[in-house]
């Protein structure tokens, strides 16, 4: 049985501005090419907040946390110093303990970079894979099929 | 002739707000010291931009940036994971090839980290020292003798 | 026809020692995924200067310069403060304008992680696509040859 | 009393070579201001282990750890892509929980950046001062005296 991959919907994402900073540029002019997958997790660190999480207290309460387990970039045009940039994130698949991210990254409506995330859910000092926290997953199952 | 340093003004002081993200912490769980430096360059660049002056475009346009020329930080107390911080900038002293800056980073009430910081104003390429954008130059002035 | 990607070759491929310091390392008490990236393009350019090549001399003499087009990443276990890593680097695919790269970061004989990169040549400036330098490619063919 | 701050005698500093790759600089064409605090932790890092002190262990079986209380730098000129670089490091006062260094960033001969950086022993976890671990504080003791 082939596996179905939905084309991540744009449309429904969440979205987070950045600013890009002299930190965040290097000697070619351009964004580091590193430093996109940190604009991508503060844009994920955003959306499980706009979902009443933080992984702070997720980590110190329920010793739970995430860790990315694999990822693949396309980088298509480079930002430069003081770009706004938006990200955009949306969840293309969500399982008891992984969720895999679609992202982008856009100065107005280019997209300069894009990129598909899986990350797993572990056991905070083990390392070992986890469950979600069950409120999580419900909230994201439900965010699924309203999309 | 003693010099005069006036204590900084932080009830004028311009105010950048910032969150703690994965990327900004180190594993002692708390906020790698020299990433402070970071926020700071921030909040100095939003400061410029609140003048309306991109560091970008100066770049491109008029030849010049700016470049650290020294700077102290005391550190009292650590930042965690998502953390909302604010970050006070203010102008201690003008001149024309140069700044110098007092930066508090505060956690509600706290002030966690201050530093003072000089910068020089160079021409692009060469790293000379040069004068200040007049226009700049002259907003700062303003801006002081209002304060 | 079906393209035939061989299996990178991992003896003959070349190795980078580097130490974990705080700065690599994240509240999650192990390495930041963003900082592997910035591992391989250290393994990178030292490949690249064990075949004579400077990229800051490449920049200002020829205007090449290498950007990241995309890459993915796979992450199987977690480095963390102090650890001691090889990286090792070898080339996949070798074209006029672009280098295919696969990459592992090791402990030991551990494998933590390991990526695909393909890096495309361009104009200092421009961005535009642009031959690797004649020398530098012919340099890279033989290496293959002789693999 | 007047305190008596000796000069740091450079000829017996601990010597720390690192190399500059994309990820230290910015769109500046130079080293980012903040690096410098990495290169120069890197350095205090290897200090500590040519004493037989690895700062992961130190962690986990005594439940210490140093954090910055401050610092001040000087910048006398850039750094750039590909330059080698020597970080000087050097004790300029130990005490029980407490260590001052003066640290120089050089190229070839000339000082590129100094800083003079207090560091605290503290206890993992509440951040307290606690004393130095005696075997090393006994170790720095020994050394000052040989200087």
């Amino acid at each position: 049985m082939r596996k179905l991959i939905l084309e991540p919907g744009w449309d429904e994402s969440h979205e987070w501005k950045i600013c890009v900073y002299y930190e965040d540029t290097d000697a070619g002019g351009v964004v580091y090419y590193a430093n996109y997958l940190k604009f991508m997790e503060r844009a994920r660190t955003e959306w499980l907040r706009s979902l009443g999480v933080s992984q702070h207290e997720m980590a110190l309460q329920q010793a739970r946390g995430f860790i990315v387990a694999d990822l693949s970039m396309k980088y298509r045009a480079p930002a430069q110093l003081d770009d706004a940039l938006t990200i955009q994130t949306t969840i293309t698949q969500a399982r008891q303990a992984s969720l895999h991210f679609a992202q982008r990254v856009l100065r107005n409506q280019d997209v300069l970079a894009e990129g598909r995330i899986r990350v797993g859910c572990v056991e905070v000092g083990s390392f070992r894979p986890a469950p979600l926290p069950e409120s999580l997953y419900q909230q994201i199952i439900q965010l699924q099929q309203r999309q």
